[in-house]
């Protein structure tokens, strides 16, 4: 995959990377919405792949090219026990025809597409964002700059580099002559032995990643030959998390963007005079979004329908939107979604937040996540913070639970650590003792959480798990608020 | 001039910075050019501003406006004694009277200028180089990088602000939320004492500039707080420079460029495969001009007729050429200019050299000022390079001076560091050791080097010197070539 981020714009073509979590239907749907005409597949994928070309081979003769990947240590299909249909191209063959006096097919103009990436549907059916070379130009020097990357960097892979081109890093990295160290599985112990073994400058992760590092056994840990930047997105990271991983030797940066805006868009650029200030300070300005980088035009917090900014007070909330070089060229083949998207001129993320006097946004909710609770609002984000801050608590997802009495109370739903345990009891009073008790969630499921491929918690299926139980107010009784 | 590199694009203006080292009657010229509007000047520099508005007089009514900008400790002209001519604002009055709700003026096209940088004239008359919004945004985020300026780096000034724009490092440390030192005047006493006091991460300068640092008497030097990485260009660093810099406690960089490519355009990229190679091989490959930057699509170096690409061989000599987003949009008001600096589609620099087997390549000389002695291609730059590792040599310069048997002789101007001597014939023997003996200087002469404002020697000053010497063949006897 690596190596088609390169040699795919090169022919002229467009590069397209799919979800290594989708099933054959999935496949099958993308490759006939995208037009794709050569499927480039690792042999582990082959099953899927060739179940995607069976059901579009039900509908239409125009099927895309198959070419095979097989690993380093595999000679042929045969050998390595694989059979792919007839007509597979093997990808090492199909490279060794090539000439090393191929001419690179540049673009027509500027604005032409290099990608289309498929979101992820956190919140809906997939969307074909696309990419400019311009925009992945631009975005793979922001990159390189928001990650504090010199020169020959060593970067290992946790961020799946299907997911926004790998917030265009493959590109960004080339251009810094730097190393990829790539792990077929994620696995603590994996992270660990390629830091130490490859001395690992930069890394990133959501913070499902940061989890399984901190969370870790013991014997799995190795020394950080260096300190090692991480780069976290997709939410805040908790307090907790953030502490833990510093200890590890970690340098958490935080920062937030869409498939929309090729990966993150803002950074929370730290501030040396922040270093002085207390802990759980420190951890409350690291979880802001914080500014745009420097290949974007502008973020801002902006009433959604008037579109003036709303005032950088910390308080008054808006939608987040962007403007830039950096920003989604439009989706595939839906005029309608990008209408919506870009409505007044701007890209409308539908996360909602607040700016602070210094400039820094921070998010407070996606609009559809934010809980209104007697005519408070509450911020899941805000909630989840806390929840994360109890030392029994592995995960946490707070999603609004439909009240008859209150309109909507907080629920939240934990996975505990291995071997601790705690009570709904626990978590309630923890969360009291640290927020105006209407914030306190009222209702408390120990569960796993139900995730996306790139490690983003799937809130709407807890939503419905929370719409299942009911009202509260009629199984309970009424709670004071205050 | 830092604030009017911000102020002036953002109002809709174009920002031409003038030299500090000109006389009344080239301003004049200038400002008629330019057809300056407003006229910003430090106080130390009033008078030739007045003169240059005196001149300007004889023949227009149309004069620019006059800012005069005092030090922070001046409250106004007549408390420090400057009497500016009637009409004149001050700087500080000017901006109080500005709003915080101003709108920035954004260009209709980002191709449009920003600012316009009149040559030095090594070559010829001044030129008004015409830099784009775009191009000056793409340079800003190249040279941050080309720099491995992290986030708020400490800049010292010593290349001067005007120059280039100074390389568009002043937008690009903003950019990276950095912090400026200036120096009223470059010497190596308040080089020393900035690196100490502000903890400064980067600065740049001509070689003349490493010359002041490791020429300068003890007393003057401070222990460096941390690794200074200092750019260099307008001519290779000699080795003995780049050693003597390397214990100081500095990491130096080459680069390359021209005025046309918005300062450096190439950067020679150091391998770490490099480091543990004799200090000499070391030294020599830090020599070379290296590869473009991040934000030029291409520099090569290419046969001046036909516009073929010379072999990456190391040894066939062509004119190094430039195209991309960072080279200048036109010389103003001279089409002629324009079009033979672009002849063929590309930029031509008028600088001869090689290109290597790693696609680095290396300037040989200066079209003009190549040495052709019976036959025979002498590259006055490696020439000075061994010179310059003579122990009582602070400064060289090799010209061509005409001969009537060989064609051309080597011909070296040199001074010699303070307390040191030398003769003409231990110059030559240093040389005769180290390279073939056709290369050797046939003339030393011990003098003063001249120099332009931004510390290139004046070659062709020296090559007229050379001239009037008239041919050695005929005032020396034939001295044997090996």
């Amino acid at each position: 995959m690596y190596e088609l981020h390169f040699g795919v714009p090169m022919s002229g073509a467009i590069l397209c990377t799919l979800n290594t979590r989708h099933d054959s239907a999935m496949v099958a749907l993308l490759l006939k919405h995208s037009e794709a005409k050569l499927l480039f597949v690792d042999y582990q994928f082959l099953d899927i792949a060739k179940g995607a070309l069976e059901i579009m081979g039900e509908s239409t003769t125009k099927l895309p090219i198959l070419v095979l990947i097989l690993e380093s240590g595999q000679a042929s299909p045969e050998t390595a026990n694989i059979s792919p249909p007839p007509g597979t191209l093997i990808y090492e063959d199909l490279i060794a025809k090539g000439s090393l006096e191929f001419k690179v097919r540049r673009p027509k103009d500027e604005c032409d597409p290099i990608s289309l990436n498929y979101t992820s549907g956190t919140t809906s059916s997939p969307k074909g964002v696309i990419y400019s070379h311009r925009g992945a130009y631009l975005n793979s020097l922001a990159t390189v700059l928001l990650n504090e990357m010199g020169s020959i960097p060593v970067y290992l892979w946790c961020v799946p580099m299907f997911h926004c081109n790998g917030w265009c890093l493959p590109w960004g990295i080339a251009a810094q002559g730097g190393t990829n160290v790539c792990l077929r599985n994620v696995t603590a112990e994996g992270i660990f032995d390629s830091i130490f073994r490859y001395k690992v400058t930069h890394t990133g992760g959501a913070p499902t990643v940061l989890n399984m590092i901190i969370n870790s056994p013991i014997e799995v840990r190795r020394p950080l030959p260096r300190k090692v930047s991480v780069m976290t997105g997709a939410a805040p990271p908790p307090p907790d998390v953030l502490f833990r991983m510093e200890e590890l030797g970690f340098v958490v940066t935080h920062s937030y963007g869409l498939t929309e805006t090729y990966g993150p868009g803002t950074i929370c650029s730290w501030k040396p005079e922040w270093d002085s200030l207390p802990r759980d300070k420190q951890a409350k300005l690291k979880a802001r979004q914080g500014v745009h980088h420097l290949g974007m035009e502008e973020v801002d917090i902006k009433d959604p329908v008037t579109m003036k900014s709303v005032p950088a007070d910390g308080k008054t909330m808006g939608e987040a939107m962007f403007r830039g070089n950096t920003v989604m060229n439009g989706y595939l083949k839906n005029l309608k979604a990008t209408q919506d998207a870009f409505e007044g001129g701007w890209l409308r993320t539908g996360d909602l937040g607040v700016k602070h006097p210094d400039g820094y946004i921070e998010l407070k909710d996606r609009s559809k996540d934010i809980i209104i609770s007697g005519g408070e609002n509450i911020s899941t984000i805000e909630l989840e913070g806390v929840i994360y801050g109890h030392p029994a608590v592995l995960e946490a997802a707070v999603v609004a639970r439909p009240d008859d009495y209150w309109g909507e109370t907080p629920c939240a739903f934990v996975k505990l650590k291995e071997g601790q345990s705690a009570t709904e009891e626990d978590i309630i009073q923890f969360c009291r003792n640290r927020l105006p008790h209407y914030m306190a969630p009222r209702t408390v499921v120990f569960s796993e959480l139900p995730k996306t491929s790139t490690g983003k918690t799937q809130k709407y299926i807890l939503r419905e798990k929370a719409k299942a139980m009911g009202s509260l107010s009629k199984s309970k009784n009424k709670i004071s608020r205050l």
